[in-house]
């Protein structure tokens, strides 16, 4: 290769610093889930003649005993693995590419982490469950509309929550299908038997058609950024109102002086930027989902190494939303609300439908009864 | 107002053209949706004695009857209604805001769109059913990689949608919630009685807490597009693979000349248009889902008229998907696989993986094997 | 073809609704620039040998009073003007191609909006320009800061301003180059002299390269497009701290009630639609810079028929962007400052960093003096 | 606190960490711009008398020896720098707040980022140009369609860089102006000459309006990402045609093995990972682009900390861009153009249209003449 390239050996660590990327790094989320699949893998192995009971007893033993460090020259976890397994290694990959088994521990990881992800969803339901029946203005158009109460407040991103979460099951549910075997899309000629790894692996199927297997990367990743943008919509939504109405002008709300920062300037500041950074976040998990959709947009059937850079949106989406569930887990636990300032905001415009809907209820027409009280607020 | 603007009162109209934008247009899409629930609301109003048997009789036949045009002076088909009844129509609206109203229009014509998709796919993935095992090249990096079939290839899109069917069923699980008498997002003191109308337009439940209703407008068109680019993603990556493997260098497959146009300058040419406009078509919709998850970022809670932006992206996704689906539903019906090429295109390095396996089979490690049969393919 | 489709000739229709789409009625956007276009082109014709004089006065004749309507059979405007010519049409398309065509029109019309963005800019600019020294709190976090002035606020939006027309002046410098006789983007092997038309259409010099040309398409568009939706996003910052400095809670600012819309349920309401409007017509031109984006993005060299989708999104995105300048200025031209309002809101915490000053001008070091008014404003 | 957390201690440490982010890390890539920012400004508190002749001595003989490494404790270089100082460094923070300090890096580093950027797009400019007049197909709508050679192909990406040269230069310019002594964006009390600092750090002028200043962070970063979309979508394309035009099934170009990666299944493979990653990334940096003009939607005027989440993309886009650059520049520098498989590529449908024109040149309309040359392509 020195012949090619004049300007020395270093060229060859540029090219492979770009193609391995961050995988190195990003992989250390992801070798637990390839050992585990890997363990499976061997058995079935096993069980279909290729490796012997002693063989597979080596790798159970140094796999599970594993402690892996993932160099940049490994390139990523799966040549660790086959790397840090020595000579018997070299048995562990048929049947498999590296593209299906990358594809199942990421698999693994997701549905891990979107249970993680259901679970925090929850508590912070549990935690919005507020039985505060303190009046608040309701705002439409961010004007003064008609009363509401914190309660009702708080409930709707409860509810909204509820529906985040029937976004997860379904992508748990898409998700639950085991690619292992499919190699590098067009399965092999071994007669491997699919369904043992399946059920070592928890899967409740097997993804049968190779192809597929090759062509959902990327598309499970988009659908489960999506899931992720959803509840991180409703962080986003609940820290927009948390911010507005900690403002002095409003004063209804009272985040704790643990999740504020000073200012480097001004003495007096109390600055809500847990409450900033969960709102910008839902734009950086979205900015993730658009990439991976956009990633695998007019690309050909088969693996194409595009998709290796879909890797790094899908493990900063999940720490980015579950970072975010638990900050504002424990701000919402701990918010005050101010009565005095809500009951001093509950001015009488706020009651202007409610007075239409008194002339309503004595047999004016609607329109008739808006017309007439809309002429107290004409200035 | 003509003191305040010096330059004459077209201003009012340009002001009047701004905010209504589109939306008489769009709206016919919604009225009969509107109409729908209108009635369904005229019922309730009438069985909680706001309208007379008389008054509910009148509204039923006025509107059963309707062919209402939405002038651009009548901002929406919501106000086309109202004005349309006349007296009676200054009841109607009791009980209910232009907000909810819209909002159950817009669920009631997604729900149908979504139900029109499930069928168009279902239809499109019994027509992928191909029992053609003709052997081709399976493609992984663009490269030659293992051979696969005809059958296979196909299937995986097939395969792929009904996945995909799994996010409209969530979909139409999710937005299957009655918002009608959330009104402006915070109810009314009024005793009307949402079930009424849950039942009468068939919506399994109430969607209770108001304030969710109001912020679910803009979410729930989201996930619904979201729904629909990954539907579109497929026809992406079919479309992809169809024009490549049409290209003269591959000619695999031929699409029959109907869906093909000419050049205006090479007599020669036959495009495939169609194919080209539906791999697009995938970056169209995701742009009106992007649109739609960027608007509704960082707003407070409560109805905002930045929602109205979202009425156009949504029904413009459904057209797109729609039209997308019947014609790659009619190309995949009529194309033609050249047995001939595809016999040609089956070389020898995509067998180098079978061979390796047949020495796996004699007892060799596999990554010996895979050394051993890579000496043939080094140049 | 009836043989193929055994559903009836209405499957020819939907195909050529399907590749016309919207085209027909863009295109009238366009057709004054294509007419120019054809005259420059047919003078050039005539230049070099291939139209006699009595065929270019035909031409310039028949195309001066042309009054052309697009039918959806004519598929666009350029096969419309072929059409229109009759006889002598069939030669106008000599050396040039639909591409070159159609991207000539598009670049005229680009520069002509940009233009007219431009002049509304500068307009906006000029009533931004309010010499009103009236004090206003400052926000960071949204959270009082500092004191500022409305001149000051408002004048850091014609500073944005101005720099957002530094964006406009290079797309236009980008712009200007003829791509009229790239063809179909190979050029054609007929002597034609592209200077004559460069100079014709006042294009300050010729794009030589006829791949870059073609390749040009779409990329062209989406840069169009950043520098609307940068000037869109200083309206969306304007719109947002006018719609939130006109809530009852601030009152600072009074948008006239022109520009307000009433609640089809709220007797009181006067909400700032036109602001709601503006605010969220950023994100829609942002959604139509990303689809230009994607679409473009891992396509082959040459034209592709995906590049029509990017049509709609450039000639909406002028649409919206003009509207809001209007629209825009006309508000900035009325609001009203409320001077008592801004009085009271000028609380002692807004002195607090002057405060802190006044001790470093004493000889505090910077941080002791903020140590030392901190302390103030510790509850 | 403890009092407020029934949960332990730690809970402070995960706002730490959640609030810091990543910025700690980023930081590393910004220490020496603020280094040199920090400089400047000492200097001018020295001319305005803040800080004594053995004051600066001492801030510029600590600040040049500076080896700073920032800890997470420390939340980012801009303390770290403070702190790093001791008690001179209490004096340096005058005048200017975290705000202006970290827009002013930022600033220095973008501009020597987009200069290292220009650089290496000249450097590929050159090396796109060879004058290699071989034959090749050219291509529309991914169908042969008219001749072109390697050297016109080649060289529109040459043209296509220059024009983003263009981009480069102009959001060169919108950078150069110094936002230093903005503070947290209503400047300060205190008589400070930012001309000084102006001069000190090679600004071409003073950013004045303060607001101006804090509402520019995000939007600089959004047009800078925008310059290196441009870029990456040159290279996109050049990858997509590259990694095309090396199919077996074409085999036009030939990319040198050590550029490829083989399969971990496949002995036979060679693929081309580089140009693949290179061809993704464009979809990365895009999606960084509109994850930061997401970020800065519907924000209210003034320092918001969502604005620290457009740290990483910015740094990170460059990143990409510049290893993609240098990537690509040497993939062109060493490919080969196998001429053979060229010439077999010039078949004759290519040449449909230059028999067109010999008829035009002999008095056919053209219409007419791609009617009658049409014939010879019908099947």
């Amino acid at each position: 290769m020195t012949k090619l390239w004049d300007k020395g050996n270093n060229i060859n660590k540029e090219i492979e610093e770009f193609t391995v990327g961050n995988d190195y790094k990003l992989d250390k989320e992801l070798i637990k889930y390839d050992i585990k699949a890997s363990i499976a893998h061997a058995k079935m192995l096993n069980k279909i003649g290729i490796l012997t009971d002693e063989e597979l007893t080596e790798i159970k033993t140094k796999l599970s005993e594993a402690n892996i460090e993932i160099k940049q020259s490994d390139e990523d976890c799966h040549t660790a693995i086959e790397n840090y397994l020595g000579e018997i290694g070299k048995k562990i990959h048929t049947g498999r590419s590296r593209n299906d088994q990358v594809m199942t521990a990421l698999r693994l990881y997701i549905i891990d982490k979107l249970k993680e992800t259901k679970e925090l969803t929850k508590t912070l339901i549990k935690t919005l469950e507020k039985e505060d029946n303190t009046p608040m203005p309701g705002y439409t158009h961010m004007q003064k509309a008609m009363p509401t109460t914190i309660k009702t407040w708080l409930s709707s991103f409860k509810d909204m929550l509820e529906d985040d979460l029937k976004l997860i099951d379904t992508q748990l549910t898409i998700l639950n299908q085991n690619p292992l075997g499919s190699a590098a899309g067009f399965g092999t000629n071994l007669n491997i038997d699919k369904e043992i790894t399946t059920k070592e692996l928890n899967f409740s199927k097997t993804q049968s058609n190779p192809i597929y297997c090759a062509n959902s990367r990327g598309k499970f990743e988009a659908q489960t950024l999506h899931t992720l943008t959803n509840i991180m919509q409703t962080l986003n939504k609940l820290s927009t109102d948390l911010i507005l109405f900690s403002m002095q002008e409003f004063n209804y709300i009272k985040i704790p002086k643990e999740f504020c920062t000073g200012s480097s300037i001004m003495p007096q500041k109390n600055n809500q930027d847990c409450l900033e950074l969960i709102r910008a976040k839902y734009n950086v998990v979205l900015g993730y989902e658009f990439t991976v959709k956009n990633i695998i947009s007019n690309l050909m059937t088969g693996y194409n190494r595009d998709f290796q850079l879909t890797k790094e949106p899908i493990i900063k989406g999940f720490k980015e939303t579950l970072k975010s569930l638990k900050i504002m887990n424990l701000i919402v636990e701990n918010i005050e609300i101010n009565k005095d300032s809500l009951q001093k905001a509950m001015t009488k415009e706020l009651f202007a439908t409610e007075k239409a809907y008194e002339l309503v209820k004595k047999g004016m027409p609607f329109r008739d009864a808006y017309k007439e009280i809309g002429k107290e607020f004409k200035e």
